[in-house]
C-alpha cells in the first residue's frame, strides 16, 4: 500500500462543496472517480478542509491510499487531471508520504484568504470569485479591528449554528488584511469553527463600514454569542489557500 | 450636446472583440445598445484600443456624445450596467468632457498586461484568463531580453501581417516583469502596432525558455522581420490595463 498526497486547485463556484453528497456534485467525489478510472481501485479521500459550496482552493491538500507499488508522482498528476478534464478541479502536486500522515490530522496551520471587491461597479473579470461590496471600507479600521481576534479564544461569536467542532477555543495566529481595489484577507490557524473565517468578515467589514468600532469586535468575541457578529460573508470570496504540515 | 468619457472593465472571453461586426457579439455594440435602451440615443463609441477575440479589459477607455443636457455621470454608470447586465462588461467610471476630448487620439499612454500561468498544472481558476506555460520560464533573462526593446524603435518585426498602422516605429516607455507563479508583463507605451504586444511575448517567453538569448532579441528588433520574433501569445492573458490623457 502506498500513501499520496496531493495538492489540489479548484473553482468551486458550481460543486455543492469538498464533501461527497448524494444527488448533487462535490469536488470529493469527481476525484475519486477519477483515480479509480486511472487506477481501476477505489479508494477515499482525506482533505484538510471540508469547504462549502461556492468556496475554492488555492492549495487544498488531501490524501489517498493506493494498493500496490509507490506509481510515479507525475503520473499520478497527470493521470487524475486528465480524468477531471474539463472540471475546474486541478492536481498541483502529489508526494508519497509515510502511513502516519493524514490530510486533516497531520495539519499544523491552514491558511484562508478571503477576497472583497471593494468599488461601485460589480465585477465583470470576477463574478462569483470575490465578495461585491459598493461601500467604501476602512482597511485600518478593518485591520485595528481583526488585532482583537488574533491568539487563542472562544469563538463561539464566529461560530455557525451547524458547527460540529467539539470545542469553541480557536487560536488564530494571523489576519493580515491587503488592500488594492481588491481587499485581501488572510486569516491563519492550526484549525477553524465551521463558518469562522467568513463570520470574522462578516463582522470586520462592519468595522471598514465604521458601522462597528475596532474596540467592539473584542466585546463581540468576549459575548461568545453569534448573535453579536456580523452576517456571514458570501461562501464566493473564500479561497482555502495553503496548509502546513 | 455632452460628450461622455467612460472607464470600462470586460472579460473578452466570448466575444469577437471591441469593434462591432456583423454577425458576431462584440462589447462596442453590447454597449452601444444599453446607452440607446438607456436614453433612447443611438449614438457611436469610440475607444482608446480596440482589443481582439479573447483579450480583456481591466480599463478600457472609450467616448461618445449624447444631445440634450449633462446626465448625473453615477446614472450614466448605473444605468448602462443595469442594461449590460448579466453580459460580462462593467462601466467602472463616467466624467463629462470637453468636445476636444477623443478617446483614441487623446491618449497619451496605453498599459498592457499581460498573463502567464507558469507552472506544470493547468490551470482550474484562471482558465481563459492566462496562458499556461509548463515550461520553467526564467524571468531575469525575460526582463534582460525586454531591455532591448524600451524606447524608440521599428517594430516591424512584433507586427501583425494585419496591422493597419502608418508606420512601425512605436516607443515603449517601460516593460516590468513581476513573478509569482504567475509572471505578469506590462508593457507602457503611448500606442501600439497590431498585436504587438503579444508578439512581444511570445518573444520574451523564448528568452525565458533560455531558447534565445536575451541580447537575441535586439537582432531580432533590428532584423525588422516578423519572421524572426516567437510566435503570438494567446488572447486570453491579455488585458488593457488602463490610458494616461
Amino acid at each position: 500500500m502506498t500513501r499520496y498526497k496531493i495538492t489540489i486547485e479548484y473553482d468551486g463556484t458550481d460543486f455543492s462543496g469538498w464533501q461527497r453528497q448524494h444527488n448533487a456534485s462535490s469536488v470529493q467525489e469527481f476525484i475519486e472517480q477519477a483515480i479509480e478510472k486511472f487506477t481501476g481501485q477505489k479508494t477515499v479521500l482525506y482533505c484538510a478542509g471540508r469547504t462549502d459550496a461556492g468556496v475554492h482552493a488555492l492549495g487544498q491538500v488531501a490524501h489517498f491510499d493506493l494498493d500496490g507499488d509507490s506509481l510515479q508522482t507525475n503520473t499520478v498528476v497527470n493521470a487524475i487531471n486528465y480524468h477531471l478534464r474539463p472540471k475546474p478541479i486541478v492536481i498541483l502536486d502529489c508526494k508519497i508520504v509515510t502511513e502516519d500522515f493524514h490530510a486533516r490530522f497531520s495539519a499544523k496551520k491552514r491558511f484562508y484568504e478571503y477576497r472583497i471587491l471593494n468599488r461601485h461597479s460589480s465585477p465583470a473579470l470576477d463574478e462569483k470569485r470575490v465578495w461585491h461590496i459598493k461601500y467604501p471600507l476602512n482597511v485600518d479600521l478593518m485591520q485595528q479591528a481583526a488585532s482583537y481576534l488574533i491568539g487563542q479564544h472562544d469563538f463561539s461569536s464566529f461560530r455557525a449554528s451547524q458547527c460540529q467542532a467539539h470545542s469553541p477555543i480557536k487560536t488564530i495566529e494571523a489576519i493580515k488584511i491587503a488592500k488594492s481595489e481588491y481587499i485581501i484577507i488572510e486569516v491563519e490557524a492550526i484549525s477553524f469553527l465551521y463558518h469562522m473565517v467568513r463570520n470574522i468578515v462578516g463582522t470586520l467589514v462592519l468595522a471598514g463600514m465604521n458601522k462597528i468600532t475596532p474596540g467592539e469586535v473584542k466585546n463581540i468575541l468576549d459575548a461568545c454569542d453569534r448573535t453579536k457578529a456580523g452576517v456571514t460573508a458570501p461562501a464566493a470570496g473564500l479561497y482555502f489557500k495553503k496548509v502546513l504540515y
